[in-house]
């Protein structure tokens, strides 16, 4: 027996279609729609048809195991078997995170294919895997942000069944599991939802299309669609926590921002659960608030991702200064990031050709910030997509993984990155042949703008493109890659390891700098990273201590005169006895 | 000798055009264009025209002498004479506000016509007067929110000279004056701030037309053309205040919104100049974010107005449930106003179709947050634009502004409303032909969904509408009048005179109704206002103490018993002793 219901009001009937006919649905005056039906359970595959109209997949459909234009299927998830009970979560403070796409981090693509590789992320040393969206979107391949079915972990990856048994897998060998989550546009192909109710709003735009209504008529429960669905994935699926893909986009002008509402939910469902959650936002507003506690009239997210770090970082490291990395290059702007999180913290943005951000406060915990030198957009937005590894020679990436590594922010590296994997991660879509053309030339005609002939920008629509992601495992043991991989271990072990660099007290960093010479030194507590960029070697002051040497990625010595000789472009950890 | 200049970047040449000719002004690379005339001083007209188009008003226009199409005129702030030297402001939190419409306040319709009826307002006992917006607007009639050149009193009420004479003579009697201004959106007639810049943004949608751009590309001179503004109307003019219309128009979604920034540079300006400054916003969003101090993340202005407590109070008086009227009407909800402000502080609402609002800390004071019976908008909006002693019983006109006048908050008057004005408030414009049909017409369709028919609908364009809304000051001394101006200089004297009234302290409010026998119990400290509105006399408990009659519309009783026997449609104020 199972009840089936559905949110479309102001329509006069509603019915649920089954493989055997269709069965009417009774309104409720709050414009709910139920049927229970006594021969349907899991497995059962249905739709709903709104005033006779064509059948369409459930907005809250738990699986979709042909794609967003089948049936859905009742899914059974207090049926699952799991071996995780004794799980009850890590702290976020703490931990050190991996991104990784489902579809390409293993050749198979799906969530059993992570599963396989999941010791090599234990032997990293890594805590948390942070999944690009799962949710179900149109065609087989995707980076998953055009997701429209927002209940469905994607039936290619291999459905509800399958995230079950990865994020089981990964609780066994204590990595937590993130998703990512997209609530501030839907995707363009497949998107049913404005037939059912005010799910979206003409009231504000956004780069992708259609704003989601929640602050208008009948937002109440467009909000509930949305806290339900973050519910349900840390529920039922033993998540431990959300990654929500570019806040700034939704847009909620009511006294209750739905990402507060949110925060109190999950904190509540964490209560009852006794778990630890984490909800982190992507946002490119530079905008405390959304880590600030309630009290301080904060949202009371956990985290937020901090593009500023890396742009100061990426920008330093290749001496990229097109686009928004304009506004980046300096020494003085990494220095600043480390010290103040953000740097544009109400600094005028040349790109934005406005003044941007706010200041973090001092006591503001760097660890509310996640960073990184990749991530699937920084890599993935380039015409190419080409890795660091890939635009940087050996000791720069050596630098960029150690002040990742060993920043006062939770660290995040993308998939491959512990190994320099050769392997492009370049956008990718499965789209029919309409929107798939449209998308295509889109991608053509954006990096046009920057000097890009057609020929050289990728097909995203091309299934070679989603191939090319397609990580290679054999790398990750051979030279030049297994050292690279062995110096992230050790970068890891020692953030471990050393207490200072394990914590996010941003009181305890200081930064010296010369512009010039291309050198820096980053005080974290009696600990110490120094860094030459230069391309001969030179001696770095180390402050007054007397210090020993932890790690270095290249020959350093500590000088008798003080301070630390450092080869070209290398890096070296020390500690003040 | 003149300095003129003007910001209007991406143009190709800015020519000033005086009456004898054009002068090339010389570009900055911040997009701002200046030239300085010899010849040019007080009294100069001129005008700037980009790219050799037709010459414009200065966006900073100080003076139009001739409306919003004739050219700018060059004022002389310094060199007025002012005799409030030794003002220095005094407390929004102690003070009584009086709102009034200079068009209309007198039957010339002028600053120096309000001059003439200030003693009035000392007699009356209110301490600040609140002016509907002057900027100027198209035409020399309208409630003043069309406003298009934001830095210049209109000229159909005296001009900037005017204006200073006003809170001169003002100042000079104790009166504070506030001034309302409007940068949520600007007027439909002689707009032309779109040809210098991009002072507007498509992104987001207000009710009333294109939304200002406070966040994207350019926005920092947006944001400084605003805010300098603000600072100019309280420095040049020694203004003691700023309503700030419709704030939740303003969509900032920036990491500093426009309205912390602007409390931000009104507070400095307070410190420079030494007088007390008020920034009130007037919202629907019921938002105590608003008024929480930036510390606690919030804008730091010093009150909004509520209209919860409005809409309570009329719908309690009135019986009326039409439009938002839906959302109240029961004692109730009164009560709830009264100890909590907002009566949707994350309640759903009925005719938003959603929760709104949040809730007010008790720690916040009443005062806060502006209470009134009536308004320009409460009024106007209004088919017919009658006021509440057009609506109600004389008995509960008084129970009306006890509850007001009595009220944990800054209760504000509308003009007329302590003698029950006959005259109603309508809405009024004087547009173009083409523009004035199609206002009339908008007018009296949006009241043909309300059932009113054409012809009952007063025509905004007739100028005999903005005439029947010129306040007779000849009623004022004649009965039913003058004994209700009496009842409301009573209530104001009291206020002032018992401490537990005048403060905003909610924690000691306390309320006990009955809606059935429709009577309610207010106790704020040892004071109680005890209320009647059934049209039978009733017996309403007042709590244990021994009380005695402060004050009372009608002839009220201290019962043997307890409790105190009032008139039907009456209110009591009772103290402890």
């Amino acid at each position: 027996m199972t009840a089936f219901g559905v949110w479309a009001p102001g329509r006069r009937r509603v019915d649920l279609v089954l493989d055997d006919g269709r069965r009417p649905m009774e309104g409720r005056p709050d414009g709910w729609w139920e049927v229970t039906v006594d021969d349907a359970g899991p497995g059962t595959r249905y739709r709903f048809s709104l005033d006779d109209g064509p059948p369409r997949p459930d907005p809250r459909s738990r699986w979709q195991p042909d794609g967003v234009d089948g049936p859905s299927a009742v899914d059974d998830p207090a049926g699952a078997e799991w071996s995780d009970t004794a799980w009850h979560g890590r702290p976020l403070a703490s931990s050190v995170l991996y991104e990784l796409h489902v579809g390409t981090f293993s050749p198979e693509g799906t969530f059993d294919g992570v599963v396989e590789h999941l010791d090599h992320l234990v032997e990293l040393g890594v805590d948390a895997i942070e999944l690009l969206p799962v949710a179900e979107f149109a065609g087989r391949r995707g980076w998953g942000y055009d997701g429209v079915l927002l209940w469905a972990p994607h039936h290619a990856y291999g459905g509800p069944a399958g995230l079950r048994r990865l994020v089981d897998a990964a609780h066994r060998r204590g990595l937590a599991v993130v998703l990512d989550v997209v609530y501030n546009h839907l995707g363009p192909a497949g998107n049913h939802l404005g037939e059912f109710g005010p799910y979206f709003t003409d009231r504000y735009q956004t780069p992708w299309g259609q704003a989601v209504n929640f602050d208008g008529e009948d937002s109440d429960e467009v909000r509930r669609f949305v806290i339900d669905n973050a519910c349900m994935w840390l529920e039922d699926y033993h998540l431990d926590g959300l990654r929500l893909d570019a806040v700034h986009a939704i847009v909620d002008e009511s006294a209750l921002h739905l990402l507060e509402e949110m925060a109190g939910a999950v904190e509540r469902l964490s209560g009852r659960l006794g778990r630890t959650l984490w909800l982190i936002a992507e946002s490119d507003r530079n905008d405390p608030r959304l880590v600030a506690p309630v009290a301080a009239g904060g949202y009371g997210l956990d985290a937020t991702w901090s593009d500023d770090f890396h742009h100061a970082l990426h920008a330093a490291l290749t001496g990229e200064r097109s686009g928004y990395y304009a506004d980046f290059g300096t020494l003085a702007q990494l220095a600043r990031a480390y010290r103040h999180v953000y740097v544009y913290g109400r600094h005028r943005s040349p790109s934005r050709r406005r003044h941007h951000g706010r200041p973090v406060s001092e006591s503001t915990p760097g660890t509310r910030f996640l960073g990184y030198l990749q991530n699937h957009d920084q890599i993935g937005n380039r015409a190419v997509g080409e890795r660091s590894a890939a635009l940087l020679s050996p000791g720069r990436v050596r630098v960029g993984a150690a002040l990742v590594l060993l920043a006062p922010f939770v660290p995040m590296l993308f998939m491959g990155e512990e190994w320099g994997a050769s392997t492009p991660w370049q956008y990718f879509t499965d789209h029919e042949a309409e929107l798939g053309r449209a998308v295509s030339e889109g991608r053509r005609r954006e990096f046009a703008a920057f000097g890009w002939s057609p020929d050289e920008v990728p097909d995203p629509q091309d299934p070679a493109t989603r191939d090319r992601a397609v990580l290679r495992w054999d790398e990750a043991d051979r030279e030049p890659h297994a050292s690279l991989l062995a110096w992230h271990r050790a970068l890891i072990a020692l953030r471990r390891r050393v207490p200072d660099l394990g914590g996010g007290d941003r009181g305890a960093v200081s930064v010296d700098f010369d512009e010039a010479e291309q050198w820096l030194s980053i005080q974290r507590g009696a600990t110490r990273i120094v860094v030459n960029l230069a391309a001969r070697a030179q001696r770095v002051p180390v402050g007054p201590g007397q210090p020993s040497l932890l790690l270095a990625s290249a020959p350093a010595a500590l000088s008798a005169g003080g301070g630390v000789m450092l080869p070209p472009e290398s890096v070296a950890v020390l500690r003040e006895r």
